[in-house]
């Protein structure tokens, strides 16, 4: 088995259940889930070998946390205890005209206010294959961004393959400062997972380029990805975009441009159970493609498949199997029921 | 702030989970509702100061009927308690081609068997800027329609601002008698908010409107808005409609007819987490919008937002806030979650 | 009234909440069905008095579905108590591009193990006017087929009318198994009920017909419907066919075939809530129809609508009413709510 | 099988999940109960064919009502639909110091405003063992008053046997009103079962009897029984007392008088999860036990056993087997798992 | 009506359902709760006007905080918005030999950040009689401190009767620091209250008083008691005790030293359905009855029977009518249900 | 760390919510458990690396069955896949008189079915210390004797040191086959821990010991752990005893013989919230405290601990921390929440 090790924050989720609203709710789903956590659970679903590295308080909820990555097979020795608190959010589902909502409280958590030598880089990445991060790490605090760049740097030591989702939080720093600190921890990595509007903050964009509502389009994406491509040097850079109609449904699509030109995805309708992790799933879905050793275009469309199919499942981590993406993958058009 | 007061009766609700049937259940969602507090609790999220009126039983569930109300910020100081019993009634979420169901048992309630003198209006007055009501509660029973009477007349006099809903309810009563007693009591009222069909009362449809399916055109609806108006001197007719496609979605939209002529709303999608209480939040949505000082196209705009965003609320009270309406009049299409 | 008997296994299905996954679930709500069991309780809703035969093992699981089955007014005098276990499974609701699972765990159920001295034939369809089986029954096992013969051939005895749903179940049986079994049983049954694909156990289909996907087109489906109806002498053909458009919606319609040839169906949209007993609400519904009188189109749209509202209720059960069938049957477009 | 018929009011019983009071809970379970039914219950649940006769609604809810009765196996063929409403009351289960209550809306109900002409007592009755009845019944209304007389006179007219069960309940009537009534009533009744305070309508207790607290003592209650054997001609009167002593647990007992004199049975420890019918328990499993021709001493253990083991079953039905209580009267202390 | 105000910091509990333990649990209730809050909630319950005073963050979670508050008629008005965070902690109720346990996550709340401009004391007082604080205040932080101090010195000009209870926290800080805070604050104040074991702060236990198990014995408790009202001048000093035995069971009384000398409780029996908030029902109980005018015995049984119902109560709150109160003090024995 | 293997069956368990009797519920709560693995998971959490090997459908309730390990730490590595089902049981939990009562249906599970070729017990055992196995294995299947036989061979000559817990089951075989089986295993046994009950299948009480209610005091039982001491050559014999009072408390102490001569337990009280896995628990805390260097009294304290704690946590795994468990041991009575 292929080797992952992902880095990042795990949140606790409090949910209300169904589409209840945050101030009418008195009860709560609580899930534990963060970018890099969800990738590693689905590589492990997919046959990849993954770890998990943050840090956790030492009393039952963190402890409840690191259960909940045990369950789905991904590896937790790496994670250390410790500090005050696990960050947290509140997510209120959306429906129809009425958007989804997030209240964070993740200020003060143990990974927020890790430091550098919490983690030995050399023993994390003793024989393991690729290591993922996103941009999210870096924004938490100054001593993150620290711990990032250790990691990117002992990985290249070590010959890991390194990826990066962008993952662009507007609530955690601003465009400019984000991207002051990715330009460093870019120039480590191989491979480059955007959505659409994150790659803004390189200020990239074309002066040509419109940018319907903010946002570029995908098609005058290409020379946004082909300069993302060539100031970082990037392998690859994939691009997924989704468009929400409503809060339960959209369309979802994606492109990737490697060393042979550009290759693009199917347009998905989509159907949203829960909108949190799909980018996540998408990457987990690429690497793991990648690891797999698939060829571009059906590497794309796996990671495509799987963020399809990550809408559908409660919780951050995307419980479907491989066989699950394969057959979606296949689909020719009937969606009876299994038996 | 801007004072409102309503007056009707407080229903206790029972909803199976989910799509449930009735006949199926052995649970209850439990909330209290009623057409003219829903329309207080909206204000109140406006930032109108509310207050409701009515009649309640002297027990726990009585009282828990009352705290519901304090919850969302409602004035119950001039809530009246005695009688038998609180109005309750059983409600089934419909499902694709399966409509929703409304059993009632909601008679010898205490607001149905309440009287006159239960009520103070010089003091409920005092003050206050606008008193809505609706055509449910001259339907309760003759008592029911004394107190409005009285309540209407008081207002008059203590130059507080009165407006209706006709939401008829044919199980209720006959088109005859709610036209008869209604005529007497829209005297009284400045501003008269009706959907599409509850105007029949009045048999003001002109003979050469079509009536399909037994229901008037909204754009032939015109000239009723115009007779409405002129019969009864309301300053403002606001009509809203909604077109039902499925027990989960439909269209929505709205007109006003006001000194200035007519004005209309979008065609909104809606899509229905709760079918109850969407008439009282444009209602709740427009007095706000009118108290807020808001000129005629954006009341009508804000109110139609309003009433759009109450489909995807459980329960019967909108409990968004006005930055939620305001996101909404503002969109641009994206239902991205809010981070 | 009239009075229907129909055959078949019960079984206890495991269902997540909501659109949880199998893998990820802590409860399951539990209830009982089975093919032949819900045509009994959709019969019994529209006033035919109906009863349920099979065996379940001798404990408090086995009585629990016996009251299911007497909660919905089946009668339950001619079931068999006994053997080991009740057949169970596990059903996850699909969502979006996500289908529907079954996994099944009923191999050595009481009722596959039955034997046919478990039943007495003579008693059962003594005053009864109508005997329903499926192409489950005779997969469960030798003996179970064994006992299908038998009831059928009394159901003739007895001057009973006999319609079969041919059901076809992959994971039970080869196309090839169960047409050598089916058509000895077929003989003796007068009305025939099959979805677009079962019929293709007898291989009955034309040289010429196109077959999408493995499956064939319901407009080429006519000479399918006749060699059917040629080779058994069956009274009637009704055919039934639902396209899944995602997990949660799709298209419905139905055909029949009788003495006078062919009547066709109006195309229905569904929404799924549940997708377990569609067919087998239609089914219920074109017998109870035939039992009622009812000419061959108002049976075919009775049968259809009924088919239709099942996928809105959850469970196996079809607990609408006759009034419910009627009034979509008759539905002119609104799905407001019915106060 | 001996046949029973019981007759009386059904009520919808809304209780609040665990220990949660009605004045905060958002959610109901809601169970149909009533003394009488729950009677005919039990018989039904010990081998005894019964029948429940009562009034209902012609809607959803009524329905559902008598869909609960038989999933456990009682006759509900003589069931008038009509009416109103059916009766309904909110019940808070207590805990430690703070006891139970009960919220009750039960007037204007179908059964309190039946007639006597709902109901054919002649073909009710006919070939049938014994006839319940109790004193809630009459407190009801004049015309439920009229009802039950009609139906103890009928019964005497078909030899059927007729037991009664006191079940004063202060709101309903005074103690006078009670006892006037009654008297009448028990006239046509051969067996009387009362809790240790109810008999205090007849105002039977001796000068010279103390009554701490209100309550007679049990064995001072020995010439009570005697006396109301005495006055109304009773075969065999029935004691059963419940000592609370937290909301949760308490102490239960019962006596027999009959032409042999007394019997006594064990005090018998109660841990109470569900206070309601626990009475109706004792009443059901006397009757079933003298149907079933056991002597005295077994028949007021098997009754003291049912009731005892009521107080740990949710809802009003006592759904324990004949096994069960069999077990407890001759269980020597291990309350292991029965594996 | 007299008013009341009392200052704190709300804070929202996350408790799993039933007996779940916080390692295990998907689900979690969420309620509002604190110290005074509870207070100020069981004070309107008996008839007082109450206030509550604290900082939270503008957000959809601290409008539901004030929601909740608002629902109990509690006044919300002098509630300063802003900050960071909403204070929370983790609920883990016992069970047998298993003790309940509690993992905070409070640090950072806006209330321990606030500051004393957040808070217009001359305003807030105008017009009220009593004041009451708690020693977990001044251990939020030290401008938390000053806040208090601003408050009770305020109190005094204005001629608002204070009382203090206690509540040391040993999370929050040491005896010693405790001490040294509390000694300021306690001048300021009229009336303390205090469990068995809090008053170890001030050090005050006599050479010759055996503690053990590290607990004072509340006979030897009364010079404490005495010393404690003789060196801060205090009106009356209550003591409350618990003894639990399992985390389902134990004793509860108390004990009042007033001009007059010592009175003593009750030792009451508790069933323990939450434990939070105990201490709390007393403080609101002694508050109110004080207000209310009862004489000292009566304070200390209202106070010692408000405490022992909490315990009943599931929730910060103690949601207890001053009947069910008074209903206990004068209860005889009997348990049974209240119809 | 100490590595410890067991080897069983793995159940899904179904369990009605609260006190609801298998007869009534709607839902059931999912969790998996079994003996050793329970043992296992025990083991675990004392900080012990743990190993369980059973054999499991290769279906998603399979994949969920081993999830579940995962998460709390357990090695799944050596669990096979493959054969037709899990085995499942149905569990009421009692309430006071009424004991708790367990469904079986667990025949032709993948493990029951499984062959000794499916393990590698020389794979499974290199570089491990002990092993643990309970009488429930070989009473499955004569090929799951052979697995168990091939284990406990493989583990002696691995120089594993072996335990059993004898865990008779009346279900699955009679006294003599288990006493004829478990002969021949105990052989290849270091350890044996027996309920008080259990070891009856060896017919080894002495002529003159009273067994009251057929079960063997435990005073009495000294001389029976001494004949299966020498007759076995066990080096401990550990034996626990529970008496069950009514469904919800009792007594629990237990009782060790090792090369020293006699240790005895204290008699712990216990509230049962969930009955099933308290004596795996034992064994968990027994094998532990072993591996941990713990002395005789110490070992025994700890497992007893342990034991009475798993009383307290709902489903079968014990999910207490080795501080919980050691709290209990030092515990001086006070059950207030840890704060």
């Amino acid at each position: 088995m292929k080797k992952l090790v992902t880095l990042g924050e795990l949140l606790l989720r409090f949910t209300p259940p169904g589409h209840l609203k945050l101030i009418q709710t008195e009860t709560f789903e609580a899930i534990f889930g963060g970018a890099e956590a969800n990738v590693a659970v689905s590589a492990r679903n997919y046959g990849i070998e993954s770890y998990y590295v943050t840090k956790l308080p030492a009393h039952d909820i963190g402890t409840a946390a690191i259960n909940s990555l045990r369950k789905w097979g991904v590896g937790t020795d790496y994670i250390a205890r410790g500090g005050e608190r696990i960050g947290t959010y509140f997510f209120e589902r959306g429906a129809g005209m009425r958007p989804a909502q997030i209240v964070y409280d993740r200020k003060h958590s143990s990974m927020a206010e890790a430091v550098p030598s919490d983690f030995d880089w050399d023993a994390i990445f003793e024989g393991k294959d690729w290591f993922h991060w996103s941009g999210i790490t870096p924004a938490l605090s100054p001593t993150a961004r620290d711990i990032c760049l250790a990691a990117v740097k002992a990985a290249k030591e070590h010959g890991v393959r390194v990826s990066v989702d962008l993952n662009y939080r507007g609530r955690m720093w601003t465009h400019e400062e984000a991207g002051e600190a990715m330009k460093e921890l870019c120039r480590y990595s191989d491979v480059c997972i955007t959505s659409d509007d994150d790659a803004e903050i390189f200020g990239l964009y074309p002066d040509d380029a419109p940018i319907p509502d903010g946002k570029p389009d995908l098609w005058n994406f290409q020379s946004v990805a082909q300069r993302l491509k060539d100031t970082f040097d990037f392998d690859e850079v994939a691009v997924m975009r989704r468009r929400t109609l409503t809060a339960g449904k959209g369309l979802w699509d994606a492109m990737l441009l490697d060393k042979d030109g550009f290759h693009w995805g199917k347009v998905l309708d989509i159907e949203i159970v829960d909108t949190i992790g799909c980018g996540d799933a998408f990457c987990g879905g690429f690497i793991s493609a990648e690891l797999l050793g698939y060829d571009a275009q059906k590497k794309l469309n796996f990671a495509s498949a799987a963020g399809c199919l990550k809408h559908t499942v409660d919780g951050d981590f995307n419980m479907v199997s491989i066989d699950d993406v394969h057959s979606l993958m296949a689909n020719s058009g009937s969606m009876e029921v299994k038996r």
